[in-house]
């Protein structure tokens, strides 16, 4: 089910997230009808792409109330203690505003400020996703947006798993709306009578949510573009087999183009997972996705040594790592490029995905190489301040224009030059 | 030469950037052929677009050394004053990794890394833009980025000017390549003989040169989708006409697109600046350029109090946003959206274009809702560390294991369960 491949081969099983001319046309397509129709082309393309004829998108506050009652305590209990724990790793994550004072009295500086209103993508159909509104919603809470926009597809009934609307309340969502797809992202971008216009657009989604937020782009801010989920696990001949076994399914898992790679310098470790992974998988509810995903995009290689390894993962960037090795400390300053890495056998990566703390949206598709995971930093802008005196305009002006003029911007120059003129006068 | 309108008009002086269809499929085809043909395709192009031949893209390290020598004293003390400042500055911005330890001994992290390899796109052909060398390049430096390429189209007569070439050694870039347009943002993006592939690309360009960043992200990164330089002057009966005339001017010069508005709480002054700016502009050598931006994106606009005029500014969202009332510093709580402000009667905007020390790249039409200046964090990236114990596997496992079933996700479950049954086998 998962080969055991060399290193080139397993470089190869690496995807790229591009979209057809095709798909492009496709999706502004979209947008452009529901920017000139508004909530009448969210109407139609959710009867067309979701199966359901809504006559309001909205949801209504006794939906939301019902929902949590609907919920079982347990998973109730288990969304709260999450949400605590999000929230307390992502207020580490404030940062302040500061000025810098020169001797002159020069005043330089950056402001921070959240974004005003932001909305969150969350994908639905049939699947329910409580933890992706709670690590979606939560950073931006707490970096003090305003208004948090919810929007994710209905089910074919119409409704919103109760689930995703109680997790909602939970992490502090001002309004819901029941649109997805293109559409969704578009009606955030652009604005309609139920979906108000954000200053930025987050969530993961299918390859037409993605590109459409990568169309908007500049319209609204978006975070990375989410492809399918990854994960590589480093190991060594202390590491347990059920346990590497056990996490390369859990990303197989979700769907068929995720990719499960085990880089380990144990060629019996290697042997022995290969047959933990058959064995677990039977036992699988979604067995068979995971299967096709390993067949697809899994691999195990064996290295010479765990540098070898770290540099392999290096070029793989991938969105999860686990270190599974005997001091998994020692071999962190060796890893550039992982959207989140796990240390030891007992950090599985379900545990960062749910209730660790750390956020579960992260760079995929290696581009852990520069994107970072969501962050409350995704949810603050900055401005910069100045506050010239005159002794900083008289000894900078003149740097400024002759800087000015190598540039052949005249107005620049005698922007300055009509202020020291002004304090030439006053001198005399 | 700029009317003074009602605050309606004066919100359609706004501007969009969009792109056609057109526009999209062209630059589609330039990063096709680009990423299918390499340097053949950019020599094409610059033959094309640039008109001139290239042997070698390449510039030479004696190119850069004479460059330094040809540049004038004075222009050499300019940038590397400059230099000093926008270093000083961004060095403030610096972040740095840090752990969190709990109780039971989980820790949990976020590490911050610079980039490895990043593009700075450099307008050029007739024009000759040393800051945006600076302004480019030197946060990439102060965050520890090891290579900066940056790419700038050739003169008529194949050669990069003198001033472009001293900016950039004197701010630290590692490799300048002698390409521009979309064709320079492909090879940034999926690296050819002569340009190696970078992890992010930022920089201003023409309409075709911010379409194709924003084509090619998620390929790389890249910063904000520069648009038209734009001022706000906000002013009361105190303002000298003669610098807010000279300020406004300042960044009509910049092109036929810029956008230069004053609001102010006076009629005298809204007229007296009207005087102004036709007086002053028939001295410029690009007063054509700012008569035109003036007549079609300039605008005054007179309002009831500083309270009105903060709130219209917010609304603009202007890139640049110059105070120029008796108590700038009581005014600046008001202003929500602005990419830089500018305090008081000496902080003229060009200063901040070239010594002050902020970056001069800022968020345009209207993005200051959700961009930010162009820093040092543009040039991290970050990632997540989660080291769970056995303790905290025990107390969080259950919860991750709640959520993970509630989603349907058994594998994820599964993960958590075989360690806890593991742990149980033990304790027994």
């Amino acid at each position: 089910m998962i080969e055991i491949v060399g290193r080139e081969a397993l470089l190869r099983k690496r995807k790229t997230a591009e979209f057809s001319d095709e798909e492009v046309a496709t999706v502004r397509k979209i947008i452009t009808r529901v920017k000139e129709e508004g909530d009448q082309a969210l109407v139609a393309f959710t009867k067309q792409f979701d199966g359901v004829k809504l006559d309001s998108l909205h949801v209504e506050e006794a939906e939301l109330a019902e929902a949590v009652q609907a919920v079982e305590p347990k998973l109730m209990t288990a969304l709260r203690h999450a949400a605590e724990r999000i929230r307390r790793f992502h207020e580490k994550q404030l940062t302040a505003s500061w000025i810098m004072e020169e001797a002159d009295g020069t005043i330089l500086g950056q402001r921070v400020h959240p974004l005003e209103r932001v909305g969150v993508y969350v994908p639905g159909g049939r699947a329910v996703y409580p933890s992706t509104v709670l690590m979606n919603v939560i950073p931006a809470v707490v970096a003090g947006v305003k208004e948090v926009v919810m929007v994710t597809p209905p089910q074919p009934d119409g409704s919103i798993p109760a689930a995703t609307l109680a997790a909602a309340t939970v992490a502090g969502v001002n309004r819901v709306v029941k649109v997805g797809g293109a559409q969704a992202v578009a009606a955030l971008a652009y604005g309609t009578a139920s979906v108000p216009k954000v200053d930025k657009i987050v969530g993961p989604g299918n390859r037409f949510v993605a590109l459409a937020k990568q169309l908007v782009f500049g319209e609204v801010d978006i975070d990375s573009v989410a492809g399918p989920s990854e994960i590589v696990v480093i190991a060594d001949e202390t590491a347990d087999p059920v346990f590497v076994a056990a996490d390369l399914l859990s990303q197989a898992e979700h769907g068929e183009d995720s990719s499960a790679i085990l880089i380990t310098t144990s060629a019996d470790l290697a042997a022995n997972v290969q047959t933990e992974v058959v064995r677990q998988c039977k036992r699988l509810v979604r067995g068979r996705i995971a299967q096709t995903a390993l067949e697809r995009y899994g691999a195990i290689t064996v290295v010479g040594d765990l540098q070898e390894a770290a540099e392999l993962s290096n070029q793989l960037a991938p969105e999860h790592l686990e270190l599974m090795v005997a001091d998994p400390w020692g071999l962190l300053g060796r890893i550039r490029h992982a959207g989140a890495v796990f240390l030891g056998p007992y950090s599985t990566e379900p545990l960062g995905d749910y209730v660790a703390g750390p956020n579960h949206v992260l760079p995929t598709a290696g581009t852990a190489r520069f994107f970072s995971p969501l962050g409350v930093d995704h949810f603050l802008k900055k401005s910069s301040l100045l506050c010239y005196g005159k002794e900083a305009l008289l000894r900078d002006g003149p740097q400024a224009m002759a800087l000015a003029e190598a540039e052949g911007l005249g107005a620049h120059a005698a922007a300055i030059r009509v202020r020291l003129e002004r304090e030439g006068a006053k001198g005399r």
